[in-house]
């Protein structure tokens, strides 16, 4: 800035730097107490609160020159509601952990955490707390809890018969992540995917509340995912292709990479969309739509695609 | 392993690691849904989570030289579980968000989740569910969540008149890490208090029994952590030298480095014990004594020590 206020992490220094992030969260009904004690105190009427953490790290999870701070405040939100969704829940707290350089720009910082907030927005939750501390490269912790008014949905309930189906979008952060990756930045809607997913949030509550047996959110590849479905219920799983309609931009990506647009759809993460079981009498909700069916266990995979084992199932696995 | 069987994180993979910490969790009677699905459900049956976050990174809150791995874990633990206690609250459930390099033994991540579960164990808290991650250093991020059965304690609500008290430690762990950073290791207690801290876990639900008006946990130094609680409650603090007897060890350590002992104590950090502020008529609980008393604002300095500004008044803040 021209009149040489201060303009890095460590030219504020912590206290400032959190006064100055924490003014950025504005806090909900539910907040008894936010950002500036020894913790937060939020309401919990269900008897029971549900809570997820991630670590997001610069290099790993995002990259500075594929994302804003903003996208990566969003993605790392969006990640952490994602799992609160997936048990049937809605966030209402979120922790923020946050180290970095002190020659990060503060600017950069607020514009995360405005980033941050804007996607809790989205549902109604707050960032009720955190930690600053400087470190090599930026590390980030999320963790966020909640509540799930319809019951909880785990991964294990999966019953033979049950339909599998789907809610949000598959592939297009995928897509987004291999143009970037060849150096692209189009199609654009898929590049916006990896950097900003969009979980459909309120499916998981939805899902709860018509009665899915199971349920996972798709962060790592949809057939993988759905393979923690098919272990955890003792069951298998088979997707039909033909339940999948490849949007235009994964089949432009699938054209200029010469890659099976499909293969986006079955192997992509970072949609952050769900899959759950239901039983086949149910009526689906709105957001959902089915893409296969659950079997009986021991066919030739946990989890098939047209009957037969997928040859590639991806997904991604830290430490491999 | 002279068998042959996985060593390192990067041999075991992600999800043989995940299930190899998470067996060293065992789950206490609150938890209904613990590691393993996407995320953790607890029960709070007092209507209200208190919840807080701390990052735990290498080179900067532990050095691997100075403590083993079940040191890192017991004081990365202890660090938010006294978080939870300065509200007044009790920790039922943590979060761990760890991040290393794949070449860590398995070994010494299984000390640290054992060093994380025997410290939760204090007080009947579980560690609900996690994430890995790779990492260039180790990173961890420590959530805890608990109740406040007998009511929230903020910083906020000193007035003048109230006796300051405190409750646990003050300068072990300070004089832990002065001599380790001389290249000592002894006095061994107190380099075992810098390596594991010992908060004084039950004294923050006593003290919220007792009418405490104000309370915090001391993570940064005394006489610091002390101006947090005088600023948010609008009011003065006065510390008197009388009321604390400097225990031998530090004695020792200021002795042998030529320092204050009095020093260490007034601004040492890292032993999370608690200081809170009480009516000038109750019964302190039985783990506080009194150690200040708060005065009307306006003095020499928000905390003074014997009616004077303490010239050099400590305390940790990052960035700076």
């Amino acid at each position: 800035m021209a009149d040489g206020s201060p303009r890095t992490a460590g030219e504020l220094g912590e206290f400032a730097l959190v006064d100055a992030i924490a003014a950025r969260f504005a806090q909900g009904p539910k907040v008894r107490i936010g950002p500036g004690d020894d913790a937060a105190v939020v309401e919990v009427s269900t008897g029971a609160v549900v809570a997820s953490v991630d670590l997001v790290l610069q290099d790993r999870h995002f990259r500075l020159d594929w994302s804003s701070a903003a996208d990566i405040g969003h993605k790392a939100a969006a990640r952490s509601m994602s799992d609160v969704n997936a048990m049937g829940g809605v966030t209402t707290g979120l922790l923020v952990g946050l180290g970095c350089p002190p020659d990060v720009e503060a600017s950069w910082l607020l514009d995360l955490a405005d980033g941050i907030a804007e996607e809790a927005g989205l549902v109604g939750a707050s960032v009720v707390g955190g930690d600053v501390s400087t470190a090599k490269t930026i590390v980030m912790s999320m963790s966020a809890f909640g509540e799930c008014e319809h019951g909880v949905v785990r991964r294990s309930g999966a019953r033979v018969g049950d339909v599998v189906a789907m809610a949000g979008r598959q592939g297009w952060a995928a897509g987004g992540f291999a143009v970037l990756g060849r150096g692209f930045r189009s199609p654009r809607l898929v590049v916006e995917a990896h950097r900003r997913p969009q979980p459909p949030y309120l499916a998981g509550p939805e899902a709860a509340r018509s009665g899915a047996t199971a349920m996972i959110d798709v962060s790592d590849g949809l057939l993988q995912d759905l393979g923690h479905l098919a272990t955890a219920g003792g069951v298998g799983i088979d997707v039909a292709r033909s339940r999948f309609e490849v949007p235009e931009p994964i089949q432009a990506v699938g054209a200029a990479l010469g890659v099976d647009p499909m293969h986006l759809v079955l192997t992509g993460g970072d949609d952050y969309c769900l899959v759950a079981t239901f039983p086949a009498a149910a009526t689906l909700p709105q957001a959902w739509r089915q893409i296969g069916t659950v079997v009986e266990p021991g066919g030739p995979a946990p989890v098939t695609v047209d009957g037969e084992p997928y040859p590639e199932p991806g997904g991604h696995q830290h430490f491999r």
